[in-house]
């Protein structure tokens, strides 16, 4: 027997069953067509329950990519302050682009898509770059509140990396392996900071 | 006498006026808030003409930012093939990113407005960085067709760019100097192109 439509759920469970079955859905289908109906029937619920959880289409639809943008750096490893930096950022990339190969779709239709345009989206995009460049920063031994030009650049290359492992994925790897995808990441923040810390100089 | 009410214009120029008049209007507001009404009343026409050169507000809207697109790439100096690249390099930075704190309202409103998602739009920035690529590679002697590895890389660096300057606008300078943006720029463009250079290695 299903055990979404007749079990009673906590508002909180239910909330998340529902934002659940949009992250599912993205893996085929564009999040702007992912539909209401479609998650309300798959929950076994009628379309107005799940508004009452969501006042809108939009605010559903800006939960279910904030739940996969969370699940995105889920996968990242957490830094381990004593361990090699440059070991773990190693890591860190290489989960992080086998990740984003095998959600291909989805998290192109996240960042390229009709809807990423939208403020919410945007705002979205603004957290998880911040959350990446902190995390990095501080797998360096750097604080957020570090030299600028340093934050900068690794800011930029935040925007470097997702700018070319979305031209990879979009081009079908347009000749380059995986492992020298990697490699060029690597190799680019390391440079990024060092001409950074040249500037400041 | 105004020479837009009654004057009778070409098919070709009263397209061109009414672009003009759209990129324009973006100093003010962001694209999504351009109104055609606003256009046919400035250029003293009926909005039903507008849409004899512009089929739905939506082609209007695209059509400008083509049109502001094109007029940013224009004040990028040609290289010289003669030249220096190094200082060329410089110079065709330092002339963007001025006109682009220039201009920045409209800049921002275009690359990270609500209609930035647009499919038309990301066509358009797309077609923009590709441009901007190609010229690059052409002032460091490498062909649009030169290593795959290359070719990501400056890609990637335009992107780098784009996250920089956005954030550098954005936040008001946040502290680092146009000089030394200028500089992290142009140092980020060669240590990319070595990076990729040593992972083709």
């Amino acid at each position: 027997m299903s055990t979404t439509g007749r079990t009673r759920l906590s508002p909180e469970e239910r909330r998340a069953q529902l934002v659940a079955l949009g992250t599912e859905m993205l893996s085929t289908r564009p999040i702007d067509e992912v539909s209401v109906d479609d998650i309300a029937a798959a929950a076994g619920i009628s379309r107005g329950l799940l508004f009452h959880y969501f006042a809108t289409k939009h605010d559903f639809h800006v939960a279910v990519a904030t739940a996969a943008a969370e699940e995105m750096l889920s996968h990242l490893p957490i830094p381990d302050p004593g361990g090699d930096g440059l070991e773990q950022l190693r890591a860190s990339l290489g989960a992080w682009i086998d990740y984003v190969d095998s959600h291909r779709a989805p998290y192109l239709s996240l960042v390229r898509g009709a809807m990423s345009g939208d403020p919410a989206m945007q705002t979205l995009f603004e957290w998880t770059r911040a959350r990446v460049t902190a995390r990095v920063l501080e797998g360096f031994g750097y604080q957020p509140d570090g030299p600028a030009i340093v934050v900068l650049a690794v800011r930029g290359w935040v925007g470097f990396v997702e700018d070319t492992v979305t031209t990879w994925l979009q081009g079908d790897g347009i000749g380059i392996e995986r492992d020298a995808l990697l490699e060029l990441l690597e190799r680019s923040l390391l440079s990024l900071i060092r001409s950074a810390l040249d500037v400041a100089r």
